[in-house]
């Protein structure tokens, strides 16, 4: 059991990585690379899979291309195992469609100095402007 | 590393479990029997605190009494460890206040049979009807 300190700043740096590979069409089926050919878990929408080749498959299957997006708060907090659980509150307009909350949340799993997506949760909001 | 199988149903009655003794001003207090002495934590619209004393103090020092609440979806993935990983999403209205959207997120950790909050992150959504 060991909390990693830093737990703020990876939460926030992972953020801001995260979206910036996601929200460039060129380059969304990267993020793949954050997650593990076996042991992550997504939850996109009610939908449920695991493992990083089921995760691009998902990725790639999306059908827009331009994103704008808001952050509006990243809460985070330490992991008994030195990881981070991160839970990303903001509003996201793909294309040309009306803007929409969303949350997502994220479990990091340390592993050799850097870590992996273990978790992933998202969903857009129902009930907002 | 074991995976829960039952983790989709652990999550549906956690929540319920949990909301029915938080919504109950009568019962609010016992909430804490959820968590940790030292071993939880909770970040509350942004302020995080750690192990059960702190968190009964925070729940004690809410001003509201009566909560109206919809739950929207509820999304669990297992943990590694056994555990549950659970995002709510949801909608409140305490007192005589504005309905808000809101997101709940817990991480239960087992022991002994059972399971303690680990983990608690709670928003409101500032951007809702």
């Amino acid at each position: 059991m060991s909390l990693n300190p830093q737990y703020e700043d990876i939460g926030k740096g992972f953020v801001q990585q995260y979206y910036a590979i996601f929200d460039d069409p060129a380059n969304r089926a990267n993020v793949v690379n954050f997650y593990s050919a076996t042991d992550s878990f997504m939850t996109f929408e009610g939908h449920q899979i695991q493992g990083a080749p089921k995760i691009l498959e998902k990725v790639q299957s999306l059908s827009f291309q331009k994103i704008t997006r808001v952050i509006t708060t990243v809460d985070s907090q330490p992991t008994f195992d030195g990881g981070v659980l991160i839970n990303v509150l903001g509003r996201l307009q793909t294309d040309e469609d009306q803007p929409h909350a969303y949350i997502q949340t994220f479990v990091l799993k340390p592993v050799g100095g850097s870590f992996f997506v273990q978790h992933d949760i998202f969903r857009l909001s129902l009930h907002d402007v």
